[in-house]
């Protein structure tokens, strides 16, 4: 069975061996051990030492520990381990959709979340925000209905970096007993008050939450994410997981469980990031009136919209033709919109140069 | 979607927390890196500065390489990397199987090689070995037709330990032009001669085959394996991957990469305790009339008949509660034979306990 094409992948892996400026990369400067050393005091020399057994197969118990503090009403019993974010979405779309399942997906979003269900046989619904990133919740209610099984969203959101209230899409759940699975990778990184949002799993009991090391705590090369759901729930993506998975790295396991014991130092860390380079882009848009935004208040990346008259394929490829600098398409998420994605919590030095290089060629170009 | 039990792995789970010698462990006594450098004279405080992005998404060059030297004819486009042994499986049976299909899979085998074609809406023929283990290949003639779409196989055999010559097997295939999956996972440890057998894909242009870290390189909690296809399959395959996987470990893709160029020394320290142990199990078999086996040829793993009158699953269960030794019964791989698996490269003493606690429990109940 061949799944339809990831066009976010696909528009990067043909792309990425030339690329000058990666602005499609969406994580915060990776870390290395030497600098998690710096961050959280860990000697990880500890790690040679680790016998290299499958280990406990769902995550080490202090791992999972660590994860639990990440949430208000978490233990043991609601967490599995799983090879990234990645992996754990996988798992739970497909423990929970069956053939005929009506599906709703709050778009824009990543592409496995709609389309992994309509794999798997779902009827998705895909319900697309306002230009300005905010749900209708009227309009959504009207969409969602009693045979609805299942609610997907991103919070915050891939690609706008808006960061939802989801109180009311959890009422719309509720009111017809459907699922909201809610991948959350992002989760830890809003840019004003306390870092961390509330959890889906920590407003409704049929919520499901996915996270993982590769964004907020800047470890992606740590293929380690996580679920947390109630423990029936566990139970069953546990039972498929034995067919995909077994065990997850033990030398990821044991860094993961150092990072996340330390993730207010990481998350703090990010943000710093985070909030100086959203002054170089801010400083970007004022002086390019062509470009806009509607201003991310959570994660790593944000959608830049443009008024030149080309298609948003159009304009990325051109873009990365003339200048090298990488950026994802609206077309990648299923809109006809004029915007690309950014990531921006790269070095900040790299993003000034990759937005000289837009300005730059879209003054002598249009 | 939920998919069958897992039999093996409920059987395992059940009961993991509260065993006193685990026979049904299938790797070599697990390496650390202190062990790995030992071995290989490498330094793995070099993994400190690694940086912890996702790195190459199907695996560095030189990990692709370090595999490629295993077979005669890869290269790396035809190599994928993978979450394990059981993420290349997943990965090949999802992508190769479509709804309607024919799979014909040799059983005994890993339950993960029948039941996913089969999850995956494929008429699944189970064609099982004779009671020596050996494959009647005119009746396996009479089974796969031309509307074969693929053949599954585990080689060296699991649960029987049997490395089959997989000539005859490869003739019916190109006959049909079915498809050839081999999961290899125990290739490398021949106990005599050559370690290494001809791979599937050295032999087959439609072949793929599957490897991992866990069993021949003892190295489990290094969550990495491998796929070796033609190039289109692999294109196939990558396609899907984009789904679940991303990118592995960066640390587990630098770990592989030196073990596998030191595979001949890992390999040689693997087999000497295999061969100690045999010698080991085969003075408990010459001592107990009641047991009795087909020898193993490659690989960590037996199959033990027994001759009292229970089935396997009685059989194992009682010698689980009464010895907290834990094998697995012939019931877990589909069977009615009076069979259990044990794993046996693990420490010599401890598997000698372990069938002391047998030869004790069996004198004294039947």
């Amino acid at each position: 069975m061949l799944i339809e094409d990831f066009k976010l992948e696909k528009w990067i892996n043909s792309r990425e061996a030339i690329t000058k400026i990666d602005l499609s990369a969406t994580c915060p400067k990776a870390l290395s051990l030497t600098e998690l050393t710096k961050i959280t005091g860990e000697d990880f020399s500890k790690m040679l030492d680790i016998s290299l057994n499958y280990g406990q197969l769902h995550g080490t118990n202090r791992l999972k520990q660590a994860i639990c503090n990440l949430y208000e009403n978490a233990n043991l019993d609601r967490i599995t381990v799983t090879l990234g974010g990645i992996g754990a979405n996988y798992l739970v779309l497909q423990t929970l959709v069956n053939k005929g399942d009506k599906v709703v997906c709050v778009c824009p979003s990543y592409q496995q979340m709609y389309t992994l269900p309509k794999t798997f046989g779902a009827n998705v619904e895909l319900f697309f925000l306002k230009d300005d990133w905010t749900l209708d919740i009227d309009q959504f209610k009207a969409v969602v209905g009693d045979d609805t099984k299942l609610i997907c969203v991103t919070n915050p959101n891939n690609p706008t970096g808006m960061n939802f209230d989801l109180t009311s899409v959890v009422e719309v759940a509720k009111s017809v007993g459907a699922y909201l699975f809610v991948d959350e990778v992002y989760r830890g990184l809003n840019h004003s008050g306390y870092p961390y949002s509330k959890s889906a799993v920590d407003l409704y009991e049929k919520a499901i939450a996915t996270g993982s090391m590769s964004k907020t705590y800047s470890l992606a090369g740590i293929r380690l994410g996580w679920i947390v759901a109630n423990p029936n729930i566990i139970e069953q993506i546990n039972s498929n997981r034995e067919y995909n998975t077994i065990s997850i790295s033990a030398l990821d396991d044991y860094v993961a469980t150092i990072a996340l014991e330390n993730h207010e130092k990481i998350v703090e860390r990010n943000l710093k990031i985070i909030l100086e380079n959203k002054k170089i882009i801010l400083n970007f848009i004022n002086s390019n009136s062509h470009f806009s935004w509607v201003e991310p208040n959570a994660g790593t990346i944000a959608c830049i919209n443009f008024d030149y008259d080309l298609t948003s394929e159009d304009f990325c490829a051109s873009l990365f033709d003339k200048t090298g600098v990488l950026t994802i398409p609206a077309s990648c998420f299923d809109m006809n919109q004029n915007f690309f994605r950014i990531g921006y919590a790269m070095d900040s030095q790299m993003l000034q140069e990759a937005l000289n290089l837009i300005s730059d060629w879209v003054r002598k170009t249009y």
